[in-house]
């Protein structure tokens, strides 16, 4: 991309203060500003960067008022963080979209592809797979027979889908992550393991993004199941017959253990650990790091491994280090308690 | 797979009552129950599901005694989950299997394939390698020079194992599986890092499966072993040197520092953290999160981090919220006995 | 490799004891040597090994002496530990390299390479790449359009990197990395998230190592930066904008939240969580899965979830396990406090 402040302020229908011809081809914050880069003013905690930031181009609210010259040019807006995320948003949506199927790539001959679909080098597309129209299936992914994956849904490169899953309209997948591997599921005879088949299939519904290197296992039998909206970070591990509820966010290398139901609208900070055959109430959040044994009502705000509610978590967190001076204060509280009765015992 | 209930009743030797003829393509749970699929009826407590399933057969016990009409054809068997368990395998087993060379991939001329062995397309056979019979490598996965794989052994897509690196026979390795990257490893001179070669590999023996996007990092010298029957799960991080035990089996998310051994028949929680150099004995159980920072006796069931047994854990879990009272509580006896003891002193 | 004695002996300028001709093959730790492989003897509590190794070469130090017949040929140098990583590195520089571009590889026309570069088969090369001298970019590894790699890096197999980030000399990214993945980020209006266009990239130094399945994410704006000789293990998830300074490394399955700083020649433990928009201050020591939730002064050595200082938790960790006891006995004595006041209060 490469813009002028005009055009810019066309776009976003704002006012110029300065050189209408500069132009920038990136974005950058403000405090790291760099020549050929527009960037935005919103919190007046920052209002200081602006005198002094290399960025060609500031997005400032109307309401700014400059005290000192700048060097950059200005365009008022009514929001300029808000105005800087659909500037951002619309130079994604103009990046030049791959279509048709490169060379050295499978495309089984049962499979079938809607329009404008883009299929990468080195891509394997099996039998019987169906691909929706407008959707990216980048270099060296691999899509099972039978899978099935909407329309406007991108695989970015490396991403692996097992046989049958299915994934809906919208998606987004990132490198690395794996669809439909088998559940963890084992019957021990006298010590021995004996795989149990993993017979089910992962369906990930519109709207999903699934971050890079997370793994989300098929059920052994039915579906693992994502729900609309779901926002998976990386390096995260969905169980086999688990359940994920609308519009839930987890953060990276989160842990789900198997059919556990996790209900809408949930936040999963990183690195938590949810045990297996829980149910998760809509609406809870779960701070980082927590291990989850037991259900949680819809709603909850809890903490710690295993959880308990966050307030109550923190203020134990103070106290902590003070558990060894604590014991020796109460065994030192026992001792004196005693020596008092023993002297107050005319005859103990 | 589509199956008659009257072929299901031949090969599990059960007795059918109602529609022979009534056929299913796939497996479900009996609360989730969809027309064309086969459920079985084993838990006493999911019996009132029966009545109003929607799957087209029930495995039920011999001894169940319906007391209501049931839609579905049920056939009777010994044992219903088990016949279930018997049927899935059969029809696992049952599934084509691809064989043959195809074309797009690289199969080094040095490289030796046993017989009825699969090599899927963009999947790269180095120098010297070696794959026994049956084993089937599955597209976009790497097998480095000189590495030798047994018979029967599988390769997801995506996996990649680094040379000289030994897998046995039956072994399942999942998509991004990585195998013999190099151990983390450097000596450090005035604050700066330089690399130990890593000149050991991985070996892995008979029966393995490994989850999607584990990693096994080759040894320094020598092997990093995974002995017969262990089941890792996904994302599990094994470093250098480590030896693992028969039938050891791991969740998600573990990670073992360098060589560290665990002996066989443990079973280790999810996102469990074990230091380097550390001995964890026989038929241990590690619960989930643990961290473990030192030698643990054989038969140990320990959780925490670090760890303790765990009765005591959940004991200590229950009271650590009641934590800052207790530090209030203490101040005050403190306090109140100061007092006490200052009233009964005289000339205090 | 096959070496003789003598060659190695030669190699090293060490004094050979025993016979010159024999050869070996690999390297063994000395209480797993086996026969064609070197071995050494530094820490003296491992002198007894030397008298039973199979090993048919053994480094020792010059003051080495032995006592009782050895059967493996002897080679006296000044430090036989750092002798034989000389000997590791050598032998690892010599391995032969590849170089060339294999058939079905996709290079783009408008990528460049530079000198002596391999491009393996079902690599993947975008616009406007650019590949410097010597670096090695192995099979079914991805490089967006307008990425560029320095000199004498090593991308293994499966490496991903999307489109603009930068990586620098003498780099190695193990299987399964993905550099420059979006960053989680999105806005929410009523329960329903907006993805925010990831514009950033990320910015690999000079020297940089980082681990199988390790993730690091494009920044939202400006850069992901991992400064020079940074070391990241397996499994690693480091955030948008964050930036990690010279020489600091990280175990396995650390993860970094967003826009936080870490500065240099720090270590993190495996497992560790650290949250957002905090500074860790240079040269501090993170334990094992410590949870860090504020910025931690230069030189810290913490450890807990939520972290506090190593020699504290410890203390605590030991106390933990009778907290159920300590309330047990706080009830009693608040009780028998009571009771002692009450006797001791005539009217009470």
């Amino acid at each position: 991309m490469i813009f002028t402040a005009k055009q810019i302020a066309d776009f976003l229908k704002g006012e110029i203060i300065g050189n209408p011809d500069v132009t920038v081809s990136s974005f950058s914050k403000i405090e790291e500003g760099q020549p050929g880069t527009i960037t935005f003013l919103g919190n007046p905690k920052y209002t200081s960067y602006i005198y002094g930031t290399k960025a060609d181009i500031v997005l400032v609210n109307n309401d700014f008022v400059q005290d000192k010259p700048i060097k950059a040019t200005l365009i008022k807006v009514p929001d300029a963080y808000a105005a800087l995320a659909s500037l951002m948003e619309m130079v994604n949506q103009n990046r030049p979209q791959k279509s048709g199927t490169e060379k050295m790539s499978f495309v089984s001959p049962s499979a079938s592809l809607g329009e404008n679909v883009y299929v990468g080098a080195f891509a394997y597309i099996g039998e019987n797979a169906e691909i929706g129209d407008n959707s990216k299936i980048h270099p060296q992914t691999y899509v099972g027979e039978n899978v099935k994956i909407g329309k406007n849904t991108v695989l970015n490169p490396g991403v692996k889908i097992y046989q049958g899953c299915i994934i809906g309209d919208n998606c987004i997948l990132h490198s690395g992550a794996v669809i439909g591997a088998d559940g963890f599921g084992y019957s021990n005879e006298k010590g021995v393991y004996h795989k149990i088949p993993q017979m089910g299939n992962v369906l990930i519904e519109d709207d999903v993004e699934i971050g890079a290197n997370t793994t989300i296992d098929r059920a052994v039998m039915g579906s693992t199941v994502i729900h609309r909206g779901v926002k998976l970070d990386n390096l995260i591990q969905i169980a086999h017959n688990c359940e994920i509820g609308d519009n839930t966010a987890m953060a990276a290398q989160v842990g789900i253990a198997g059919s556990t139901k996790i209900e809408e609208n949930c936040v999963l900070g990183g690195q938590v650990g949810i045990g297996g055959h829980i149910t998760i109430g809509k609406n809870s959040q779960i701070g980082a790091q927590s291990g989850i044994v037991s259900n949680t009502k819809e709603g909850s705000a809890v903490i710690g491994s295993p959880a308990y509610p966050v307030k109550s978590f923190f203020k134990t967190s103070i106290i902590l280090p003070k558990l060894p001076d604590m014991y020796r204060q109460l065994n030192t509280l026992e001792k004196e308690l005693a020596e008092l009765k023993k002297r107050l015992t005319p005859n103990g």
